[in-house]
């Protein structure tokens, strides 16, 4: 079995931070803080990210009631070659730091490494951020925006923002119930414009893990959401779905397609990023347990696992799937 | 209390897999492969990356009797970019994957981690590994070495080779004791082409924590090895710890300055990358522990978590530092 589960692992404070381009979409109302342009009141995009961090981080303590001194373990990681937003912030708290690397995928597997720390007792306080920048991780990955290279159809923007979780063993509005660890998958694609294609088998690996794992189906579950799917890789996700059998209820979703108004914004194909599941889980979804809406929720976080030599080398886009169960709490 | 201990993790096989350099070291014959050249057989040198962890993967496993339908996770990490040559071999085996990047302390925060999935229960059988290659890392830090710049006399040289571990309760000679997970710290050094004395500061941190925790000093161990402080940082790291008042008792190594022989080799002022800490440890260190010459060492893998686009924004460079202890195991 795959599955592990946590019975002692609760949510004591949540926060996230975000730019422009999130606030003005449908659920900007719903994120702790907003920057007006990409730069943060910064000199470079990298520090921006930096600081988005920071603010995730500062308000997500907050939220807790907690000082720093209270966090025992820190999981964290970015898109920036090499995790620079997450290094350079915890450069600054003085904490024992995990630095993990799952591309999109980061929310759900910093937050599920935190959630083992303290459900075995090694850690009595766990943070656990992530972060992404739409002008960053275009340079990283692809070409720096300044460039004016024209979008393919296919492409994705990436969320400029960064959520923090503080997770501990007191009883809380929302509980870390379990975690699906991914494997990687990879169908052969190969166009870096088009990476929410190549992830949705991921996503259908994890999912059906995790129903073998727990004999459940989507039933048991009020929503489960994909990272940052695209609507051509979602729309193929439903397709394998329905082919193998599976009946959605309606209730499978993903964040790349609720944090922008299609209409109204120059989205592409929908919301990426590791802000991307991170900052609409942790603002919209979880918000469903807080307000006893909702009793069980699954996001799956979908990362692109290529880098750009290998890209260049035709090697094909490996990518993989981390979910995670959320649950009311009490 | 940040050092964690194990009770039941063992390691059932480890391998190690190396390039021309590492197998003419004084070392050599203690490699369980070595290729000739850089390339491996292999087109590029990332797929040459590749190649060494696959053969090390490979070798651990058949050492340890096991077969990865045997393995329940994967954690895993290297120096490209984003962890390039890990995710590309962890396509190929049908096992849920945990990304790590730690730069070079990479080997600790690998192993540590796949004991906690073996501690903790949620892992029958963890495969741990990480690789580095002189060429894939030079270009991705500093320039390629086709471009001939010259060398400063600080530079440390890029360990090209791979180790892999697997860890398991089943009782054996080598023991996994216990994990210090490092914080982040950063004093100040700028200097991309002196990593040695930007990471003496972490190991510093690290070993008084770990002393901290456990009451214990360097008369407790056999062995107390960092990873790639090169001469310089290993001075630096002895000068600031005999300041301190500690009785080095003649137990403070480096794994860097082990692999090479200084005399006849071109090894400027060491061995570095996620390789060595992980090589040297696995091939020579450990094989005290298993010869039963020695009871408990400790290997404290050292990271430089440097970026080359925050170093080209005049950033300072975030070093972290995370210690394993190995005993006897029966």
């Amino acid at each position: 079995m795959t599955t592990i589960n946590f019975d002692n692992v609760y949510m004591l404070g949540r926060a996230t931070a975000v730019g422009p381009m999130e606030q003005k979409g449908p659920i900007g109302h719903m994120f702790d803080k907003a920057y007006d342009d990409n730069y943060c009141n910064e000199g470079t995009f990298e520090k921006a990210e930096r600081t988005l961090v920071y603010q995730a981080c500062d308000t997500a303590l907050r939220k807790a009631d907690l000082h720093v001194e209270d966090i025992e373990i820190v999981c964290g990681g970015d898109l920036i070659n090499q995790l620079t937003s997450s290094h350079y912030f915890a450069r600054d708290i003085d904490v024992p730091f995990i630095g993990m690397y799952g591309a999109c995928s980061n929310s759900s597997l910093v937050i599920s490494q935190a959630a083992i720390w303290v459900e075995n007792q090694m850690a009595k306080h766990a943070l656990a951020f992530t972060s992404s920048h739409v002008a960053t991780a275009e340079r990283q990955f692809r070409f720096p925006n300044e460039y004016g290279i024209q979008k393919k159809p296919t492409t994705t923007l990436t969320v400029t923002g960064a959520g923090a979780v503080i997770l501990g063993r007191q009883k809380s509005a929302i509980k870390v119930a379990s975690f699906t660890p991914g494997k990687i998958i990879d169908w052969d694609h190969k166009d870096a414009n088009d990476m929410g294609l190549a992830m949705a088998p991921a996503a259908f690996d994890t999912l059906q893990t995790h129903f073998k794992d727990t004999g459940r189906s989507f039933e048991d579950y009020d929503m489960i959401v994909t990272g940052d799917l695209s609507k051509i890789g979602f729309s193929f996700l439903t397709d394998l779905l329905v082919q193998k059998g599976y009946n959605l209820h309606n209730r499978l979703h993903d964040c790349g397609l609720m944090i922008y108004d299609f209409k109204e914004q120059d989205a592409f194909c929908g919301g990426s990023g590791c802000a991307c599941s991170m900052c609409v889980s942790l603002a919209k979804l979880l918000q469903h347990l807080e307000d006893n809406e909702m009793k069980r929720i699954m996001v799956i976080a979908t990362g692109a696992l290529l880098s750009p030599v290998a890209v260049q080398q035709k090697e094909t886009i490996p990518c993989i799937a981390h979910a995670i169960v959320y649950e009311r709490g009490e």
